[in-house]
């Protein structure tokens, strides 16, 4: 079966790049920070159902993406997660959180969608990121 | 320097047992099944400071403890996070979610402790996953 993005995901986020598994994504919100890691792999749900070898790729993508997020963000404290109870198909979050920000100390999910990026800032952010990943 | 558990995940978890790199811990938060396992490692906080040996064997213990909780309770979705916003010293959430949980879709952090576990309930229940990571 052809691997196709979750509507949810396609909606919410912009592609930046794809990786060896992953596709790296940014989330619209601009009030944090958010990339995520959307494995291309048909029916998983679960990050314990990938295979061995899939799940340590997506463990090198995952430190990847954040280090890349923490050079250009400095945070001060990364959040990484796979929730998946309204999104199924398989993704990580990788957010920059800052102490003070929006939603401090909750986490962002089921927080307002308030921040949009402008073009120009989105463009330069994606470029950003998709430079360092491939640097 | 020595390992020493954070006083949050001391009050609000019980012991269950040391894998080779978690501690593996129940949160007494009854209303979902949930634990948490703790690198015994000092002074990191987010799960890409950890090595790249440990971040490996963090996650075999995670599928371990995973597939324990989804024996167990057979949930709709697995919810597996590192936040650590509030609780710095590095630690996994492995969370099993059922559809029309108290939460649900929401995430369960920052929702309220209203149920515990009876005491026989909480014994049977920590045996039982220690039982079942041991075999």
């Amino acid at each position: 079966m052809t691997f196709a993005l979750d509507p949810n995901l396609e909606r919410d986020t912009w592609f930046i790049c794809d990786l060896t598994l992953c596709s790296v994504r940014l989330h619209k919100n601009a009030t944090w920070p958010w990339l995520i890691l959307v494995p291309r792999r048909t029916d998983v749900f679960d990050l314990i159902d990938l295979s061995e070898a899939d799940q340590g790729t997506l463990l090198r993508e995952v430190n990847k993406v954040a280090h890349v997020l923490r050079k250009l963000t400095t945070p001060d404290k990364l959040n990484i997660a796979s929730i998946g109870n309204i999104t199924r198909q398989l993704h990580v979050h990788v957010i920059a959180r800052c102490i003070g920000d929006a939603a401090w100390p909750a986490p962002v999910w089921g927080q307002p969608f308030n921040a949009e990026y402008g073009a120009r800032q989105k463009e330069d952010l994606v470029k950003m990121i998709y430079d360092d990943l491939h640097h």
